[in-house]
């Protein structure tokens, strides 16, 4: 079958795979469609981030090329012994986050913070830049048939966005900025209008994104190319600054600026992975004791998720710009991703 | 009347000045003894930091010279009309902290983060520095026979140290470690255990100030110019690192050490105030989904704090490593703590 193998930055392949053969407690799956993700163009651009290239991966063993795409829908094709959850022919979604169950943090529940986490399509032997992928049986969600597999698409990183509202302390009424929307702030930005925010400020350099932005609930907007972001925010607040900020675009002038636009005894969560470090003032969270936040993937929502969006809650449509097949995925996809900053997320097809 | 007035940095002088003069609702302490607070030391040093001199302060419409001491116990001797709080010959502390009671902080009680907050002994007319001082009714409170006036010149700073505890998440049983065993960091050690904290990890490179947080309450100890911080506490917390740590250091390398030395999901928060940025990677918090929290001076709490101290929850005895007179304050107080870094809490009194 055709998967697309990371070998390195830049060099990323289609090439012809052996299909997954079925085993007790697994599940295979026709992949329909599957979402590039910052974290992919990452690896791609500027790899390797967490794949696994010199010391095999702590909890799968592997080692690089990988297959990539962890972000996809599809179809169940075949259950092996033991599996109850799902049957052929279930459309579906998966969790791909892979943990030890036994360190600290996953006897706690807290298996997003594994000592040895790692995902379906970055550290692992298979994921959804393929025809077909094999995942144990607790990893699959069921779709609803209000959801398309095109959407089912957009449940993976959904559940990153609502779960980074979920670490926040955001209340109904309050009023949070948004800094950065790409695909995850753009979901941000829906989770948090889901979760009852009154105002919400988008921050973003883009022009296309900002109009995506009030496509998708946001009532505010600054481009700080062209307008001071600070006093922006102090005048939509009435100089109190925003409940909460939201920091998902990995710039350090924005991270600054999101600590600075929250409330005295406000909080800013930061939702971005980062490439390098930041200077910056403790005393912007001392004098007013602000609160700095953060959240990593999600944890325990993917069934709530596909529920926020069957219900029409969260709209996830919107953020899709494109769609492609597999074969285009290098110019059409990631290329395309690295230089257009218009668009939002672009799902991939290994149907052609 | 004599007192300490700050005319700039290594400039301050006792100068002969009026004694205050009585007025409604106002209360007249003559001050028995007030600790040199690091704040005093950094505008010593460094100042003015946030004395202010070109521009009044908002508040108090003062500018310096001001006189200095904000962490004071004495005498009442006089009290204006409408005062039924306190009475002549009452020995009490003062809560020096000024607020404007209008901006949205003081609205919701958050008044330690006022817009126009002020410090009765900073940016104030008149500090405990001095024979004599006057402050308003509701900033008195009475001091308990158990109580004696040496020790209530601790209860501002064992209140910013209450106060960085309950901002915090700690719970009984908790792990956790203190960054800084200076004054603060050794009553936020004593506060620590009050609240149940089972491991207390005292890190410093001062070796008096360790044998000083053993005999406070901590229960384990790392010098990091002579230990691996991070390795000693991997190895005390099997691994997982502490609940919650406590920055009460000022210091770039302390500060990083003590986000990494949380657990997965753990918090810092900074008691500290700083003179510069630092270099921090944010995927230090990102990646372990870390919290970084903040605490400045104290709210509603100073009651509570007097309560804990006369009980024997706190004992802030052994923080006071010296009793001066005022008219030893320079050399013997802020030169000694400038270079001595064995003092802990150095209190001194304007009576000879």
């Amino acid at each position: 079958m055709k998967a697309l193998l990371w070998h390195g930055a830049k060099d990323i392949r289609i090439e012809d795979v052996n299909e997954p053969e079925i085993a007790p407690g697994m599940v295979i799956i026709e992949v329909a469609w599957c979402g590039i993700c910052g974290s992919d163009l990452h690896e791609y651009l500027k790899g390797p981030i967490t794949i696994p290239v010199s010391n095999p991966h702590p909890l799968t063993g592997q080692v690089a090329p990988v297959i990539m795409g962890h972000e996809f829908s599809g179809k169940v094709v075949e259950i092996g012994d033991g599996v109850t959850n799902v049957a052929v022919g279930d459309r579906v979604v998966v969790d791909p986050i892979l943990y030890c169950g036994t360190c600290a943090s996953c006897k706690k529940g807290y298996h997003n913070l594994c000592v040895k986490l790692g995902f379906h399509g970055i550290t692992a032997n298979g994921g959804g830049f393929s025809e077909y992928t094999m995942v144990p049986f607790h990893m699959v969600h069921k779709l609803p048939s209000q959801i398309s597999l095109e959407e089912g698409a957009l449940v993976e990183p959904a559940s990153v966005a609502i779960h980074a509202v979920r670490q926040s302390s955001l209340k109904l009424g309050d009023t949070c900025a948004v800094f950065g929307a790409g695909p995850i702030g753009l979901l941000v930005i829906q989770a948090a209008k889901a979760a009852g925010a009154n105002n919400i400020i988008a921050v973003e350099v883009s022009e296309s994104r900002l109009q995506k932005a009030a496509e998708v609930g946001a009532t505010h907007f600054i481009n700080p190319k062209k307008e001071n972001t600070l006093a922006m925010i102090r005048q939509i607040t009435g100089n109190n600054g925003v409940d909460v900020s939201f920091e998902v675009s990995g710039v350090e002038s924005a991270l600054l600026e999101a600590v600075q636009s929250a409330k005295a005894g406000g909080e800013t969560v930061i939702v971005s992975l980062w490439e390098n470090s930041v200077s910056f003032h403790p005393n912007l969270l001392v004098l007013s004791e602000r609160k700095l936040l953060s959240s990593a993937a999600f944890r325990h929502i993917m069934p709530e998720t596909i529920s926020l969006i069957a219900s029409g809650k969260m709209n996830v449509k919107p953020i899709i710009t494109k769609q492609i097949t597999l074969d285009q995925i290098v110019e059409e996809g990631f290329e395309t991703l690295a230089h257009d900053k218009s668009h939002a997320k672009i799902i991939v097809t290994p149907r052609n």
